[in-house]
C-alpha cells in the first residue's frame, strides 16, 4: 500500500521536528500504523529556508496552497500559527477533502466551532493533540482514555515559558524582570513574550481542554486571563513559608452554575505533584467521578515533543481516515449535536480561596481592622503570617507585612472586601491578590 | 439506536463499578459514545450477591456462559480474574464473535499470544486499558499517544499494595511485616499478599507495557521478578540520607542487546516527581526518542478507577465495532505480522548501578579491602556512606555498616564481585544490594 502522503503548511522548528522524525522512526511508525507515512511537500515564504530544512527529501513550494490543491496529500499539517492565514488555508483544505493535523491553539480556541463544524460536514478529521502541552497525550487522555467520567475539573500548567520564569524565581530570589531577560537569552521566552506571560496561551490551550472535558463549544472570549507580570518574588517567599508554591495555572471547572474557566497565578499546597513541575515543564491534572485524580506531565514545547504530538495524529488519522466518520473520535470529544448549553460563570461567581498581602502601618490595631472587615464581609480567615517590622525595613521601621490567607468566598465578595481594605489609612500600598487552590 | 450491550462475567467489585458509573453517567457516556452502553447480563456463582449489586436492572446468571451464548451481547467484560475459567471464557466469547474487555493482567501477561492471535482471527477487539494502572489511561498512551516515537524505556510503580507498604515503612520507620499486616487491615493488601508483595502482580502488568512499547510479543516467563519482603527499614533510612527514596519499579528498556524486563525494589533520586508519589498511588515514566519523558500518575486500583478504564474500553469499542479491522488500533500496538523478535535480556547482562549495604567488622582496612574488590571487578564507587561504630551498637561496638553507592555495570559482574565480597571474614552478615535507577 503507497504511504499516506503529509504536506507540512509553514515548515520551522515544529514541522522540521515532524518530517526528521517521521524520517527516523519510519519503520516503527509504519508497523504500528500498518502503513508509511511520508511527508512529501512542505511550504515555507522563503524556499531556501525550507530547503536547508528538508533538502531535496521532499518537495518545497513557497505557496501553502500549492499543497492543498495537490490531489496526493492526503493530511495537511498546519503550523504557520496565528488567526488569519492559518484559518483561511485550514478551512480552504477542509474544502478539498483533506484531512488536518494543527498545533494552532490560539486559532482552534477562537475560531474552533467554525472549523469543527466544517470538518463534519465535509467527513474530514482536524486533530491537534500538538495544540496542548506539546508531546503530553493530554487530549488523548481526556477524549478517550477518560469517557467513563463525569469530569469535574481539570487544572494544568501548560505554559513553560512562564512555569521557567516562576522556577527560576523561587530558586534564585530574582525578579520578574530579571529571569524574564534570562529566559530569553535562553529562547525559553521570545522576544515578544506577551502571550506566555499574559497568560493568553495558557488560556488558548484551558479552553480547548474545557470544550473536551465538559462538552461544551470553544469560547476564548469568556475566559478570565491574568498572567505573571505582577508578581513578586517577596510572595513566593511568604507562599513557601506557608506551604505553597505560586504557579501559573489553567483552571476549569463544572460547578452547578456553570463552568469555570481562568487563567491566573495560584497558590498550591508544595506536597501536590504538580507543585513540584519545574522550569518549562508542563502538567495536567484532570479529576473525574470515577477515576478521581490523574495526572500528566512532559514536555510542552520544543521542536520534538509537539511533533511526538502532530505524528500521534497522523498515525491516528492513518488508521481511520477510511472508517466511517461515526467510527472516529468526535473532534470535541462529544458529538457535535450532544453539545451542552453549560454557561461559563463571569469570574465575580468564581468560588476561591485567597492569599492577600497588605502593606501596612505597624501600628496597634491594624490586624483587627483588616481582620473584622474580612469578618464582615463573611470571608473566613486560615491562616495569617505578621512579619516583624524589622524584618521588612530596620530598626524603627513604621511599615510591615501582614498576609492572610483566606478560605473559600466568591470574587465578587473578596473584590468588595478588599476596596474596603485597601481604603483603610493604615493600609500603604496596593493589595496583593492571588488565587489559592487546594487541588483535592 | 439501540444501546450496546455488555455482559460481566464474574461480577464483584469491579464490576459494580463498571454497573454503576455507567448507570451514574449514561446520559454524558452517550454523548461521547453517540450510541448509549448498558450492561445487560451480569454472572456470578453466587447469583443472591450478584443481585445484591444489581438489583433488577440487569439479568443475573451464574454461569458466564449463558451471557457469551446470548446472541444480543456485544462486548463480553471478563472480570473473573487468573489463567484457567477467564481463558477459557475469553476464548469462547472470540469464537462466539464478541469483543472482550478484561482486566485480567495475568492471564494477558502469560496467554496473550494466543489471546490475541484468536480474536485477530476472528476480527474482534480485545481490550485491556484496566490491566495495568487502573484508572490511568497508560495502555492508550503507550499504544495511540507515543506512536511517533522510538521509545527507550518504560519505568513505573504499578503495585499500590507495594507503595503503600514502602510509604509507610519510610514514613513511619516501621519493618515491612509490621507495615503489611496494617496494609491488610486497611484493605490495601490481601490477606494472601503474594502476587503483590513478591512482584509478581506488577511483572504482569510490566509485560504487557513491554510488548506494546517495544513490539514484542508478551513473553511473562522471561520477567525478572523480585519483591520488598527482603527490604529493611534501615535501607531506606540510608538511601534517604545519599537522596534517594526506595521504590518497586517495573522498568522494560530497549538495549542494542535486547530488552530489559525487570521488577525489583529501586532506589530513585527523591527529586524525581515518581520519587514522591506516595501511598497505593501508581505512576509511570515512559521515555521516547522524540518526546522525551512523560509521565502519567493516577488511582491503579479500586472499584470505579478500574471502572473508568473498562468503560474507556467500552466506548473505544462502542466507536470501532462497526469498523474495518484495519481501522482499529493492533492489539499490542504494533501490527500482528510486525512484531519484532528483540530478545529480553538475561537479567546477568543488564547494566544497573547499585547500592550495598555491608555489615562489617570495625577495624582499620576494611574499606579499602572491600573497595579493592569492586576496583579490581572494574566496579566504579560513586559514593560511599560510613556509619560510625556507635551509631549501630552504642560504645565498644565492634560492628558498623558501610554503604556503597556503584556506578553502572552488569548483573552478572556485581553478582561476582558481591560473592568474593560476602567471603571475607570481616564481612559479618549477608550483603543488602538494591539496584538504583537514576531515570534521567
Amino acid at each position: 500500500m503507497k504511504p499516506i502522503q503529509v504536506g507540512i503548511l509553514g515548515i520551522g522548528t515544529v514541522g522540521s521536528g515532524v518530517f526528521n522524525v517521521l524520517q527516523r522512526n519510519q519503520e516503527e511508525i509504519k508497523r504500528r500504523a500498518g502503513r508509511g507515512i511520508e511527508v512529501t511537500m512542505v511550504s515555507r515564504r522563503n524556499v531556501a529556508e525550507a530547503q536547508a530544512l528538508v533538502g531535496d527529501r521532499a518537495q518545497v513550494v513557497a505557496d501553502a496552497r500549492a499543497i492543498i490543491a495537490n490531489p496526493d496529500i492526503d493530511i495537511v499539517v498546519e503550523l504557520i500559527g496565528g488567526y488569519t492565514l492559518a484559518k483561511e488555508l485550514v478551512l480552504e483544505a477542509i474544502a478539498a477533502g483533506k484531512h488536518v493535523v494543527t498545533a494552532n491553539k490560539a486559532l482552534l480556541a477562537v475560531h474552533g466551532t467554525e472549523i469543527f463544524a466544517a470538518a463534519h460536514a465535509k467527513g474530514v478529521m482536524v486533530a491537534f493533540e500538538a495544540a496542548v502541552a506539546g508531546g503530553i497525550p493530554i487530549i488523548k487522555a481526556l477524549r478517550e482514555g477518560l469517557t467513563a467520567n463525569s469530569i469535574q475539573w481539570v487544572a494544568g500548567i501548560i505554559n513553560g515559558t512562564t512555569n521557567f520564569i516562576l522556577s527560576e524565581m523561587r530558586d534564585k530570589g530574582l525578579d520578574f524582570a530579571v529571569v524574564l531577560k534570562e529566559a530569553q537569552r535562553l529562547g525559553y521566552a521570545e522576544a515578544d513574550p506577551t502571550f506566555d506571560i499574559e497568560g493568553v496561551d495558557a488560556a488558548h490551550k484551558l479552553t480547548l481542554m474545557s470544550a473536551i472535558a465538559f462538552g461544551i463549544p470553544v469560547q476564548f472570549d469568556k475566559a478570565y486571563v491574568e498572567g505573571i507580570t505582577q508578581l513578586g518574588s517577596q510572595d513566593i517567599k511568604y507562599a513557601e513559608q506557608l506551604g505553597y508554591r505560586i504557579k501559573l495555572l489553567g483552571i476549569t471547572k463544572r460547578t452547578p452554575q456553570g463552568v469555570e474557566l481562568r487563567v491566573h497565578p495560584s497558590l498550591v499546597p508544595a506536597k501536590r505533584l504538580i507543585a513540584n513541575v519545574e522550569g518549562a515543564m508542563n502538567a495536567v491534572v484532570v479529576q473525574g467521578d470515577a477515576v478521581g485524580t490523574t495526572l500528566y506531565y512532559g514536555k510542552g514545547a520544543g521542536s520534538e515533543p509537539t511533533a511526538s504530538a502532530v505524528i500521534a495524529d497522523l498515525v491516528d488519522i492513518t488508521r481511520l481516515h477510511t472508517a466511517d466518520p461515526t467510527n472516529r473520535v468526535p473532534h470535541l470529544a462529544f458529538q457535535p449535536d450532544a453539545l451542552s448549553d453549560l454557561q461559563v460563570l463571569p469570574m465575580g461567581d468564581v468560588i476561591t480561596s485567597y492569599y492577600l498581602r497588605l502593606r501596612v502601618a505597624d501600628q496597634a490595631g491594624v490586624l483587627a481592622t483588616v481582620t473584622g472587615l474580612l469578618a464582615a464581609a463573611d470571608i473566613s480567615i486560615d491562616a495569617v503570617l505578621q512579619r516583624e517590622a524589622d524584618e521588612i525595613g530596620g530598626e524603627g521601621a513604621t511599615q510591615t507585612d501582614v498576609i492572610i490567607l483566606t478560605h473559600d468566598c466568591t470574587e465578587s465578595r473578596m473584590n468588595a472586601a478588599l476596596a474596603q481594605m485597601q481604603a483603610l489609612p493604615t493600609v500603604l500600598a496596593p493589595i496583593t491578590r492571588i488565587r489559592k487552590e487546594e487541588l483535592a
